[in-house]
């Protein structure tokens, strides 16, 4: 049981996007752009990302649908996936993407902790300041989905195999296309 | 000087997002339905929730400007709000808000620690699912903004009057109108 009523066959943020579509309308867009848009960087590296983000602040249903989603993007390399959350400087990953991880680490214990060493070692590695600025609002903006999915404690399945369905279908629809499943029809335009 | 090239004449946030307006668009939708829409929470309640959060996360920009708005949205009184940030439980203040106060700050420290009893409670003082379900994505809402904030080393000038001035302007117009006066024309529509 959630902490408010909330619809029962949505597991997760949809549950809460389905109760609030006001919120849930500019939240579907803030994702897209950051995780699904055109961007330098793949998609696979900016779930992968989420991904770690949310396992640092032990969500686990975001963490589970990021992680589907970023494998699914990966050629659906799930050992890399898990790889990435608990030893991601040992993953095969790029320099690169090794520097914007830990960024990301910083942020999802506090803005501050992110350094100008840091940052110089991403840029380094060819870290672009799009880059940098896309690798701190994606840790960011995890750190409010997975409080919101945990602050209301949300239903969420052990089930595996939802989850990697449903990651192969947000990982080639994106998140604003596929919200239109369970939020009003005038909210999801 | 911000980890990245952010335009100079624009502080804390404002800077973030004129470097990266695609996202700054859905940033500021979501916090004008939060704070400034409609809504049984007066927007002084709710700016003192975002205000609170942004104190605990230590975020001098976000806590001064969202300070001012506070202070704006009741009647000037910036004594109430500088109380509410140190010591809340003894701020002059409804026993709901103060119930909510409490689920706000168990948001920020991580969702799990918001307990059936903290919302039972606040619901003892009448609050709504929706009002609970909005104090939580407001306080992790601005653990996001926060972490946006301090993890670039946004510029975050130390000039009272700048945030009280801004601040009476925010409290009367909201985010997305103030938002066009640094945003691209084609994007702040």
């Amino acid at each position: 049981m959630a902490h408010i009523k909330l619809p029962e066959d949505q597991p997760g943020i949809r549950g809460a996007m389905a109760f609030r579509p006001e919120t849930a309308k500019p939240l579907n867009e803030l994702v897209e752009i950051l995780l699904h848009g055109p961007n330098s960087l793949s998609q696979g590296e900016r779930e992968l990302i989420a991904t770690y983000v949310s396992a640092e602040n032990d969500c686990y249903y975001c963490q589970t649908i990021h992680g589907a989603i970023a494998a699914a993007s990966l050629n659906g390399d799930e050992a890399l996936v898990k790889k990435v959350k608990l030893d991601f400087q040992h993953a095969d990953i790029s320099d690169k993407l090794k520097a914007l991880l830990v960024i990301a680490g910083q942020v999802q214990k506090g803005g501050k902790n992110v350094t100008a060493a840091d940052v110089a070692h991403a840029r380094s590695f060819g870290a672009t300041d799009l880059e940098i600025h896309d690798t701190v609002l994606i840790a960011a903006a995890f750190c409010m989905f997975n409080r919101y999915v945990d602050g209301l404690d949300t239903t969420q399945p052990r089930d595996e195999a939802m989850y990697r369905e449903r990651g192969k279908r947000v990982a080639r629809d994106g998140y604003v296309a596929i919200s239109k499943e369970y939020l009003p029809a005038e909210v999801a335009r």
